[in-house]
């Protein structure tokens, strides 16, 4: 047997083949002052133009082979690198202080990138790896480095490396490159999604994988369970090869899925939707055979932006997805800004504990300006199809129905303009606060639907951000409590005929699945890569089965003892 | 009618008489250079030595009048004034930057007034208040100004101030000070708190009340509703009197109640306690015939120190309260630090939502030495009376178990070191995370007893941080959802034969009382001087429409229903 090291499981998948470890040349910034500086001003100049050709030729390939969505982060890459205020404030670096052109994009460069790190938030986060990968392209093209170009591979290699940016991902062939391990990264670095739109399986944050491989030393790599496995025997070679091949079975099988309807091996229908972020997203819904959208979230238009975005603008958004999904519903949700997602041209008051301060439904019930250009938006949206409105952060009835009177405000004010809406458009709310839950009898008078928030109920109920790591053992999906709450709400909805949807990312867990056929879901909304896995395990489980699972989970002590019992019953499926 | 100023009413009480303004001589702060240093300590040295000389006058006519709790207000400010350290950064300032003792009085007294004040926590904001008496009361011996004397005001009287001070409320002699107005200071200020055990009516943050009322003229003052009256007619006078008699009747009523068992109408017996923070509280739980104490705040023996309390100093402390209770129940919670509450000489992780965080029985069951120290501390205090263990901030039946092990090691250790304890010493935990809640009925069968802390749960159960201005309006203790999570509480300990307390600030609300009466409540602890108003309404209840009222309110919608109906229903008694 080999030698394993454990890092994360960032694109599922088995590999075997000759490691290539990446070996980048050293950028080195000069730091002597310079005299010429129109000489400087032009290498500056040329390096940007060079990028912004690259980044052209990248988004145009990547456009072939992965489509719009991937594209999309090279139209970003060229907005960056074509930026013309950081341009200015180089060109301004040099011409004042006599500085090299590569010292001037380096020190600017800098500067935004510590501006986005250094924000807490996921999406900014990501942001600035955007900008460190672009700012490398610029220095390299001054300084005259080459630049790697990772489509020439054109052997069957597993890459190794301290990193891969988003422009290196995009170039990977899946015919050559079987899979990439690196030091750096997670689960949601942008190379790891990227790995998993290519279908490529790697792992990252190995630490020292580029010491402590060579390249054409056979390795192997299992990008479930995130181990690299080094000197391998001839039978750990053999048991890899035949792993991988029955897990690209076992994948084609999924496919087979994809245009079934979502049901229990007894034929109870339920909904497989997806979870999307922006429009672009809605293609790998498509692709997935998502049976609608259950939760879109909008805060994307708001912050990938500089001015609250006007109703028209909204409106674009939404109706693009309305009418790329052709009549399966559209949820989406107003915008749930404050907490931990900010605005760049907002303040929002500083609080102690912002996960339980001003946000969402409590922001924008206080802004009703801001809120109305939303719900206008929506509403003209809401005649391209199947729409529903779901507001964010519901903790009280009042809320609510404060909420929905502004609804109703914004249709009398189209119908007298004479724009089109859906009367009948569907309104409802995210159960995510557990007093929600537990007074879900009461709010199923009056909202349509309801979709479980399971991320942020989980956190409220357990009292614990799963951020802080001395906490976040207490994030349990499937504790008897958390399941309480779930069947309460379900339970509520159902009294007075209304349907409950999923959006957290318990929807997608596999784990919990079962247990939630059982107490009554209706719709599961999950990411798209997801619901083939899901509604394959659906087709395998009886309703009688799931109900009688799920009393049991109701009855145990602690969470142990609950995934003891599902790991049991699946497998017995 | 006279005109109406609102300000906040912070002691209850009915008073009218003439008003007298106290105008303090303004205290200016030399800021020339000064040449003659060792005589500017001089100064200063005699200044400290007459300050800790005044209040020790203070501490024992105090002690005195009010007893041992409010005389340690002037044992603490006798330590700030004698502090060595803060001295000698005065008379290093003198020294080395020339400046009078005014100056350093002043400068020093600040730097320590501005850390304390910008804590964020009531406890240590008040200490702050704490530094500016002694500061002012140094200066101005240092500038020879008089220090108004209250305690030889000799006419019937209503004190009108920008502030009191805690020495000049400890001054008042109720006698002839019939009530107090200021412009400043709110229901937990020192002022407020010294004014309720005087029993004196106060009526605080009047914002201009020195400026729109003369000395002698006539006024009149509830710190019930919080409104100071002007330009009185006859009527007015005569109406303000007999409210007076009233209020002070209904006092003396309520009295009765001291040494009564707290039942209901039809005799169903329940237990009302006391919540305090340190021994000295146990003095005013006595006097208001409290049945037990319902919760001891351990933190404030953390706080107050300089060092991880030791098991003999901490047994010191909980011996002490359970020997001044006579047998009657003591609950001591374990140490709930983190969150927003810090320590000095330990310093906890930054987190971006400290009150979803590494806190209470998290940190402790992590800290097994520290946890284990307090652990044999309230063992060996239960040998001495009736104790109950209780762990704050359970959200998992696991934690219990295992905070409840190490209890069962402590045991273990004590009986091999032949120290005495009670071997069925109860052990229980607050209910105050919704999981635990909603699980109640599994952690019944482990725990002794269940108290619901309403404030967190009401914050956790809402994902609103009531501290956070925008937010507070979802601090909502009689929302249906609230009500319910109660009642699953009360539900899932009877089941398992335990008995359910509360010690949130709920359990003292009048609002509350019947419904939770209604619900099967056990054990209402709240702040001593609402036990007799609590008992005395209690005995006008009957089982049966407690019961009937306490479905209804579950029915409600949202809060503002179950207010109507419940304010009925005391309307109706």
């Amino acid at each position: 047997m080999g030698k394993k090291l454990k890092g994360i499981g960032a694109s599922e998948g088995i590999a075997v083949a000759k490691a290539l470890v990446l070996n980048e040349e050293e950028i080195k910034i000069s730091k002597t002052k310079i005299n010429d500086i129109t000489s400087e001003i032009n290498k500056l100049e040329k390096a940007i133009l060079a990028s912004v050709d690259d980044l052209e030729k990248l988004r145009v390939s990547t456009l072939d082979k992965l489509g719009e969505e991937k594209a999309a982060i090279f139209d970003a890459h060229k907005q960056i690198a074509a930026d013309p205020a950081m341009k200015d404030e180089m060109v301004s670096l040099i011409t004042n202080d006599k500085v090299s052109a590569d010292f001037a994009a380096d020190k600017i460069t800098n500067n935004y990138y510590e501006m986005f790190a250094s924000m807490d938030d996921e999406y900014f986060k990501e942001r600035s790896a955007d900008i460190k990968d672009v700012a490398n392209r610029i220095i390299k093209h001054i300084l005259n480095i080459k630049i790697v170009d990772l489509s020439t591979i054109s052997d069957e290699v597993i890459i190794v490396a301290e990193d891969l940016t988003p422009s290196q991902t995009a170039q990977l062939n899946k015919k050559f490159v079987k899979g990439f391990a690196t030091n750096i990264g997670g689960r949601t670095s942008h190379a790891a999604i990227m790995a998993r739109s290519l279908e490529i399986p790697a792992v990252l944050g190995l630490k020292t994988i580029t010491n402590d491989v060579k390249t054409n030393e056979l390795i192997s790599l299992d990008g479930k369970s995130g181990i690299v496995e080094i000197e391998l025997t001839d039978e750990d070679i053999k048991n890899y090869q035949t792993a991988s091949d029955n897990f690209i079975k076992e994948k084609a099988e999924l496919l087979k899925f994809k245009n079934e309807a979502s049901k229990t091996k007894d034929g109870i229908k339920k909904l497989i939707e997806a979870n999307i972020g922006s429009p672009i997203d809605v293609n790998s819904v498509i692709e997935n055979g998502g049976e609608g959208i259950g939760l879109f979230r909008s805060e994307f238009l708001y912050m990938d932006n500089d001015h609250f975005p006007t109703e028209d603008e909204q409106y674009e958004s939404y109706k693009k997805v309305v009418d790329a999904m052709e009549g399966k519903i559209v949820v989406i949700r107003t915008l749930d800004i404050g907490g931990d997602k900010k605005l760049s041209y907002f303040e929002f008051p500083h609080e102690i504990n912002p996960f339980l301060g001003y946000r969402a439904i409590r922001f924008t019930l206080d802004r009703k300006d801001i809120f109305k250009d939303q719900l206008r938006a929506l509403l003209r949206a809401s005649a391209h199809g199947e729409l529903g409105i779901m507001f964010p952060m519901i903790a009280t009835v009042d809320e609510f129905l404060r909420a929905k009177a502004v609804v109703e405000e914004c249709k009398l004010e189209l119908k007298s303009e004479g724009i089109k809406y859906d009367e009948n458009v569907l309104v409802g709310m995210m159960v995510e606060i557990p007093a929600a839950a537990v007074n879900a009898d009461k709010f199923s008078k009056h909202a349509d639907f309801f979709s479980i928030g399971t991320n942020d109920l989980i956190q409220y109920s357990m009292a614990a951000d799963r951020m802080s790591e001395n906490v976040s053992y207490l994030y349990q999906p499937l504790n008897p409590a958390i399941l309480k709450l779930i069947s309460l709400t379900i339970e509520g909805a159902h009294k007075n005929n209304k349907w409950v949807g999923m959006c957290g990312e318990m929807a997608g867990d596999i784990q919990a699945l079962p247990i939630l056929v059982g107490l009554g879901l209706d719709a599961f909304s999950m990411s798209a890569s997801s619901i083939l896995q899901a509604r394959c395990l659906m087709s395998k489980i009886t309703m009688k089965e799931a109900k009688e699972l799920s009393i049991k989970a109701l009855e145990c002590q602690d969470t142990d003892e609950v995934i003891k019992l599902v790991d049991n019953f699946i497998e017995g499926i």
